[in-house]
């Protein structure tokens, strides 16, 4: 990490969730750069835009890497063709409803509605949580490529409830078996309140590129009920996708 | 242009809603960097996960940059909290809505909805258009700082259909309207055939941070009889931007 194109990204990368807002102090020990280099970068930075002060002279994230970060086809492009179904599924239901994508060994969330008399939901959009605690989780690591499957059943598999699967023997049965009904469920494996039920959403090459997920109060009703809306929306998703082939394959290497 | 920074920066810009996907040697023409650098850089900011290569080895705009970008308080920060609200508005409607921010003489979106009944609209998130054209813009224009606001009346003022306030004075003097209405109205300025009324949205230091909008196909409805729906839903967001008051103060700057 001694290139300055690194540093760059050390400095934009230091900005997360957590620190939204840092003053150049913090940006020097989250990123390890000498107090002057970091002033020039963020300088540069600020000029060009990717970086904004705030009105105690802090930086934060600018609205131009905004703008530049919603080219990326598997954010702001998928969310913009996923929207009206999302919107439908919102409208029938009135729960939340959540897109996302696998990266790593996590979802990433691109976008959710946030059903305002439904249960909490802890995720955000832009954010990441481990993918086999949650329903798009199980159906991205169903679906994905065998060797990324083994990778992440070869990884630790944290708890976050009583009822989250840390068995790999047990995770596996479970992706086989989201594989057959061509859905998943995660019954209080995020948080014990909440159930989601999570469907594919394919890209032009028939792999899967996305999941859709409804998250209700666990217990108010059963997952198969849910199923056939989201399995819907889902589709219409792909079709979507499908008709619009140039960005949305999947990012697994051969 | 000279420092490494600036030629990652270059390399990022390279990328726009018409040029979403980019080959080595287009990076390079664009960039107008040398076709070693350009490599060197790419492989740095795919390797990041700022860049991703596509089925045919072109680069795009990658998911962890859209993940960084999108920790934007004017982007994605003001669009979670604003996303109730305008859902609301879109449920009530079924109309185009649209949340948008000003910088420098542009208005940039932040988030739409599209009615699918409604008349088509052209703006994309994360897209560009000049501000005088559209009621968001104006919304934003009349609030601005008037310093900001004599500037874009100095400017030439691009002409997109035979409506459009392309005269000085006329935009002064709308520009003074809307302060005294709280609401602006755009009909037929951008194409002829949507009519757009917008109001403005507040931040903590009282100035205005954003305007939202609602687009309808000109003639379906008044102006007058859309802003109360606008106008309810803007003072909802402001409120809501009060009550988190870290983050949303305007960018003008003293």
């Amino acid at each position: 990490m001694d290139s300055v194109a690194s540093r760059v990204l050390a400095v934009l990368g230091a900005f997360g969730a957590d620190h939204r807002n840092l003053s150049l102090t913090q940006l020097s020990r989250r990123t390890g750069l000498p107090l002057a280099t970091t002033h020039r970068l963020v300088g540069e930075l600020a000029a060009w835009g990717a970086l904004e002060r705030d009105a105690q002279g802090r930086y934060r994230i600018g609205l131009r890497l905004w703008e530049v970060g919603s080219l990326a086809p598997r954010g702001l492009g998928l969310r913009e063709m996923a929207l009206p179904f999302l919107e439908d599924l919102y409208e029938a239901t009135h729960e939340n409803v959540q897109l996302a994508v696998l990266d790593g060994a996590d979802v990433v969330y691109v976008e959710r509605f946030a059903g305002r008399s439904s249960v909490g939901v802890r995720t955000r959009v832009g954010g990441r949580w481990p993918a086999h605690s949650t329903g798009v989780g199980l159906v991205l690591l169903a679906y994905a490529a065998a060797g990324t499957q083994e990778r992440y059943l070869a990884g630790p598999l944290a708890r976050f409830t009583d009822r989250t699967i840390t068995d790999p023997d047990r995770l596996r049965r479970e992706l086989a078996q989201v594989r057959r009904c061509g859905y998943a469920v995660s019954d209080g494996q995020v948080t014990l309140d909440a159930l989601s039920v999570a469907a594919p959403v394919h890209g032009t090459a028939d792999d899967v590129v996305a999941a859709l997920s409804i998250v209700v109060r666990a217990g108010s009703v059963a997952p198969a009920a849910l199923a056939p809306a989201v399995r819907t929306a889902a589709r219409g998703i792909s079709r979507a996708l499908r008709a619009q082939p140039q960005s949305f394959r999947s990012m697994e290497g051969p």
